[in-house]
């Protein structure tokens, strides 16, 4: 049922429970790969194809599929903690696997915070932390009073599976809103159109017994629903960087979330409101691999394994991530890294997937003595990469 | 002839001849192996066995005898460039490979300097650079003769197949001079014990048109013929180091060097004498994958492609790096790896090689405000990995 990749024998540092099982087998379980050849960890991935991003980087892969319980379980048992780099996985199994006696970092409890949006909007506002306001719409007449109350357009978010802007739609009329609501048979989780300032990202370790490590607040930059670019540190007062800060803090003690969390915040009129937890290593922390002392991916593996927590405090005053997105004529960027590379201090990482339009391939990290010359280094690298320089 | 390892197809990014050959499995290639990764790029190791640091770490490998002429053949053959990351290759199998038509990175001519001693001291000191005074003693007659002129102890150095002060005696004595020269059927080279201030190395990668980034000086710390610890920037005046950087420029360009060279140095009395010269990614340049905005592994796979090559400045005011060896008591550093995380700032690399006494088996960066507090992070995490904290 699982087969295999990459196969080879254990480091033989799998010593104290150290061999870390990874769900899914992307670019963030090939940027865990990097941080755990480094340290001499013992990964293995979980891939659904040996194409898969971690497993041509040479990651030990099990080739499986994470919708069945028995691959899931198979897999588990093989190694000593269960990690994720994704949230799609169906809770039931999640918690099927704890019973089974597996450590999952982080819980299923917790990882639900990441994967049904509903879920975490009731239990944040019960909590006292600040959400957006937010309705569950099963039928039109939930949404025509949130409407009245709230005005249009309003936002309708599937509650569970969506990313990167996927499943959710913004419906400015009634019937707009009444054909999205058909397709969802779980009802919609509504939102108002919000006044963003800006969208911010705290990244936070935790271990099990509580210790945190928090990483300089970052600005993200979405275009097209897809993290564009991201700018560190957050060019906000310092008061709105402690009030993140201990929001995300908050959630993530709140939650009993273990490994990395990424929280996801909007600046609004009316101060800081969540917008959407990643449990695990997160797009909008990618710049940590040169732009702290400890990578997000390190700090994932040392947190899944109970081990002391690295710094975070940043190498130079800023940095800039623009991820390089596959160009609309299907090119390459792999055929334009060596121009790319002409880019003095363009720290480019390329995934190893194939291009598609709108695709993420890789990304590019630039530090520097203010935010306007790393941003002006990593645009450049990444405009060449995608071709439109 | 050749079997495989973490077999898998090409990334797809071979384009533009950019598959790479690295003759050598060991922690050096592993570390090429994190910077291919990040970019992307297609390396295949030529290893001895399964159990290389590189090929644990999931480099595609061959597995087979660099000693037989027929494995470098088949290799060299399935890759588009062909580099090292160690010297001990045949230099005649070497240049039957270029008969051959492949490219080699450094070239066989080039690689015969860092080879051969005896060659090295002759060609440079015929093309003027400075270097210890020297002699090639096939008999007793031409060893006396030396120790006449510069007094004893003697230094004899095996011309071949010496590193890390392997094939190097301090002969005090007639006795023991004849002994050592008995066991060396092509001669020895023979120096005198020089007066050394300080011990320097300098990384300069070199494209084949003839580009070049030199890496800040550094100064290096010898114990049990091993270097123990690098200190980056060196403590040298300006001039000093303008002087190094200078030399060691002057002699990869000389020899025609591609892709990395370290260019060691010794500080004596007298001004600045080559020592050795390292055609690859050296053991005095680990501190570039923290230290510098471009690491030595990078910019070794950028050069052997004849690509841009990369900044080379450092990120903070020194750097700091000490070599994990294998503890007496044949403890396992990995052992340890939990406590030695607990060191702020410390950047701990593992080979994952099996525990040896004074075998290298990682190191440890720290980055700092001055050489003396990244010189305590970095012993501090070392000596916790070594068992002697």
């Amino acid at each position: 049922m699982l087969q295999t990749a990459n196969e080879r024998p254990p480091d033989g540092s799998a010593r104290g429970g150290a061999h870390v099982g990874i769900l899914g087998a992307g670019q963030l379980a090939r940027m865990d790969l990097e941080a755990a050849i480094a340290l001499d960890l013992d990964i293995t991935v979980l891939a659904s194809s040996p194409g898969d991003a971690a497993v041509r980087a040479g990651a030990r892969a099990r080739i499986g599929d994470h919708r069945e319980l028995a691959v899931l379980e198979a897999f588990a048992a093989e190694v000593d903690v269960v990690t994720f780099e994704f949230e799609g996985i169906d809770p039931a199994h999640l918690a099927a696997l704890e019973r089974a006696g597996h450590r999952l970092v982080p819980s299923a409890r917790a990882k639900l915070f990441a994967q049904d949006k509903l879920h975490q909007r009731r239990e944040l506002a019960a909590a006292g932390f600040p959400v957006p306001p937010f309705a569950h719409a099963r039928h039109m007449i939930d949404l025509m009073e949130f409407a009245a109350a709230h005005g249009w357009p309003v936002v309708m978010k599937a509650p569970r599976g969506g990313y990167d802007g996927r499943g959710v739609v913004v419906a400015t009329t009634e019937s707009e809103a009444a054909a999205y609501l058909a397709e969802l048979p779980g009802g919609a989780l509504l939102e108002p159109a919000l006044a963003i300032e800006c969208e911010l990202a705290v990244q936070v370790a935790r271990t099990s017994n509580g210790t945190m490590a928090t990483y300089p607040v970052v600005e993200t930059v979405q275009r097209d629903a897809m993290l564009r670019e991201l700018v560190c540190p957050a060019e906000i007062s310092g008061q709105r960087v402690l009030q993140a800060c201990e929001l995300a803090r908050g959630i993530v003690s709140h939650i009993g979330a273990t490994g990395l969390a990424a929280v996801e915040l909007f600046l609004t009129p009316e101060g800081l409101l969540v917008n959407e937890l990643a449990l695990r290593p997160h797009n909008s922390g990618h710049h940590t691999i040169e732009a702290t002392v400890t990578s997000q991916f390190e700090q994932h593996l040392r947190a899944a394994l109970d081990w002391p927590l690295g710094e975070t405090r940043m190498r130079a005053p800023a940095a800039v991530t623009v991820n390089v997105v596959g160009p609309a004529d299907g090119s390459d960027p792999r055929d334009r890294l060596r121009d790319a590379l002409a880019v003095g201090g363009a720290h480019i990482h390329l995934y190893g997937k194939e291009p598609r339009p709108g695709r993420k391939l890789g990304h590019v990290t630039a530090l520097g003595r203010d935010r306007a010359s790393a941003r002006r280094t990593a645009w450049r690298a990444a405009r060449i990469l995608e071709g439109t320089s």
